[in-house]
C-alpha cells in the first residue's frame, strides 16, 4: 500500500516529470534529472532516520532475498562464521544461505517468539550479527535492538523500516526491501557502515560487491528508476506527516486496535507472545478453522482485501504498513466484531 | 523511451487497476490481479517472437549487467569453457565475468565492425556461445544472426529484442534489460530453452538459479511488479502495431534517414563499417570536436534531448528506439542539416 497523495502525485507527473516532457520512466539514469531525484531521496532518508556520514545509503535491484547470499560475500573473511538469530520463516531462509552461519539461537518450528537473549550462544569471533527485526509470516517484531552484541548488526528490515526510529549508529548494515513501507518492488535500500566495506574481501562479480555500487552511487548499472523515484516521494511524505515517530505512534494504535480485539474474542486467537508482537503483521486465526474462506469471501464483500495468512501456514493476517490508515483498521475491526457476532 | 498512449493508460489505471481500488504497485504478487498481468504480458511476448513452449520465459530483476555473472553459472559444468564473441563494450564486459571464458574473436579497443566470422576460432567443447547482438555504445549491430555455430547461443539482446523478427528455435539463451525497447528499468527479461536448464548444475543460490525462477513462474521472490506490467502494455502496443516486423521497417527507415544524413554530410563522421551499423544506436562525432559542446546546448534549445556519446567514448550517439517516432528522426536530421549549414 502506497499514501493516497504519493500516488496521486506521481499520477500528476507521469508524463512530464518537473517539465522534462519526459516520464521518471525514461529519464537517463545519469541525467541531471535523475541525479536531482535521486540526491533528494537519499537526503530525505538520512534525515528520517538521522542517518550519518559514516553510513552509505545505497538504492539497489530487488530482491531482499538475493541479499541473504551477497551479504556474507561482501562482509565474512574467508572462513569466517557469522552469527544467526533465527526468529521465523526469513531469518531461518536468511541463514540457509550462509555455509559458515552459526546460530545463535532458533524459537523452533512454529514460531511465536524471539528466543530469550539470556539463552543465545554469540560466537565472538563471528564476521557479525543477523536477525531479521520484523518476521512478516509469523507477525513477530523486536519491541527494541539487541543487546550486548560485540559484532556489527546486520538487520533485515524489510518490513518495518521507517516504521519508528532506530538508532543506525550501532548497525553495521540494514537492508529491506522496498515493497513494505519505502515504495514499489524491484528495489532495495541499504544503510551499511562505510568501514565494514573497506575490509579486504574476495574478488566478487562486480554487480554483487557493495563497494562498487557504493564507489558508483548506486548508478554501476541502470538503476530500478521508478521504484526509486517513488521511494523518494514516500520519504517526502513521510517527513511531512511526522516521520519516524508519528509513524510508530500510528502503528501502535493500529495494530493495537486489532490485538485488543483479537484477546477479547473467543473466535480469533493470536500465537505470538505478546512482547513480540508486530506492529505490522497481525497473524491471527479463527478458533474453528472451517470458517476461514468464510471468512475472507466476506471480508472482501467489505472490500477488506489480502487478509490471507502466508502460504506456508495458512491462517489469517492483516498488514498495517505506514500507508495503512487507522480508518482502514477500524473498519477491519468492525468487520471482524460483527463477522464473530453473527455466528 | 515509451510509447506515449501505454504511458497515458498507465497513467488511467494508476490509482485503480481494473477497478480493484488498487495501484499495480500495490497489488499482490501473488494475487489472481497480478496473475492476471503476468499471463497477458507472457502469451503477448511469445506471440511477438513467435516463442515456442520449448522456452521458458522468465521475468527476472536487474540489471541485465549481473546476468553476465549468472549466466555461466546457470548453463556452464564444471571446468567447462564458454565462446565469446568479442564486438564492443558489453561483450567484452560479459567476457570478463567469465573465468574459463574463450574468446572466438575480438575486432580490436576501437571497435567499428563485427569481426568476420570466417576468423572465429570456435571452440566445439564449448557451454556455450555468446555474443551481444547489438553493441549501444558503439552502435554496432548484427544484421543477421551468427550461423555454423554447433553449440547453443546465447545473445545479449538488451538495446534491440522486439526491434525485428528472430528466429527464438535458434537460440539456447536470450536475455535482455527491459529499459531500451520493453519497459521501464528493474527489469530483465529472459528467453530460455527449457533443456538447457535441465543439466545438472553446481548448486546455486536460489535467487541466482533459473531453475527456481522457472519453477516458481518468476515469482520465487518479490518481483519488479511495476515495471513487468509496463512491460505487458507495451507488448499489447506492438501486437496493435504491427508487430516485430513493422519495428524492423520503422527502424531501417529511421536509421536511414540520419546514416544518409552522416554519409553527405562533411561534418558529422560514422565510424562504423556500414554492414554493422545499428539500427538502434547511431554513434557519431563532428569533425572538429571542438563543437560538440556547442552542438548539445543548440540541440537541447530544440529540445533534441540524450545525444551524448556514452562516457566512455565521448562523441555524439542518437538512440532510435521502438517507441521513438520517425517524426522525432526527422526533427533530429532537419536540426543536423541546419547546425552544419550554419557553420
Amino acid at each position: 500500500m502506497l499514501p493516497a497523495s504519493v500516488l496521486e502525485l506521481a499520477q500528476q507527473e507521469m508524463l512530464d516529470w518537473n517539465a522534462t516532457g519526459m516520464s521518471v520512466m525514461e529519464i537517463g539514469h545519469r541525467s541531471e534529472a535523475f541525479h536531482s531525484i535521486t540526491s533528494h531521496a537519499e537526503s530525505a532518508l538520512r534525515r528520517l532516520l538521522g542517518i550519518s556520514e559514516n553510513y552509505h545509503v545505497l538504492f539497489l535491484h530487488g530482491p531482499a532475498r538475493a541479499h541473504f547470499n551477497t551479504i556474507p560475500l561482501n562482509l565474512l573473511q574467508k572462513g569466517q562464521t557469522a552469527d544467526y538469530l533465527i526468529s521465523g520463516y526469513w531469518s531461518k531462509k536468511a541463514a540457509e544461505q550462509v555455509v559458515t552461519s552459526h546460530v545463535v539461537a532458533d524459537s523452533g518450528s512454529t514460531y511465536s517468539r524471539i528466543p530469550s537473549e539470556t539463552n543465545w550462544h554469540l560466537d565472538p569471533q563471528a564476521g557479525y550479527f543477523y536477525y531479521t527485526d520484523n518476521e512478516t509470516i509469523e507477525g513477530i517484531e523486536f519491541s527494541g535492538m539487541p543487546e550486548n552484541i560485540s559484532v556489527p548488526i546486520v538487520s533485515d528490515m524489510t518490513s518495518n523500516l521507517l516504521s519508528r526510529p532506530i538508532d543506525v549508529s550501532r548497525y553495521g548494515l540494514i537492508f529491506a526491501g522496498a515493497q513494505k513501507n519505502i515504495g514499489p518492488s524491484g528495489l532495495v535500500v541499504m544503510i551499511v557502515k562505510k568501514e565494514l566495506l573497506k575490509k579486504h574481501q574476495p574478488e566478487l562479480a562486480p554487480m554483487m560487491d557493495y563497494r562498487v555500487h557504493a564507489d558508483e552511487s548506486s548508478l554501476a548499472a541502470t538503476p530500478p528508476v521508478w521504484s526509486w523515484y517513488i521511494a523518494g516521494l514516500v520519504f517526502e511524505w513521510l517527513l511531512e506527516n511526522g516521520g519516524v515517530e508519528q509513524m510508530q505512534e500510528n502503528s501502535l494504535l493500529k495494530s493495537d486496535l486489532l490485538y485488543q480485539l483479537i484477546d477479547k474474542s473467543s473466535l480469533y486467537i493470536n500465537d505470538i507472545q505478546p512482547d513480540c508482537r508486530s506492529r505490522m503483521n497481525i497473524s491471527f486465526r479463527l478458533q474453528d478453522d472451517s470458517l476461514r474462506a468464510h471468512f475472507l469471501t466476506e471480508a472482501r464483500a467489505h472490500r477488506l482485501e489480502a487478509l490471507e495468512g502466508h502460504w506456508s501456514t495458512g491462517g489469517l493476517r492483516a498488514s498495517l504498513y505506514n500507508a495503512m490508515p487507522t480508518e482502514g483498521v477500524r473498519e477491519l475491526c468492525e468487520f471482524m466484531c460483527d463477522f464473530e457476532a453473527r455466528l
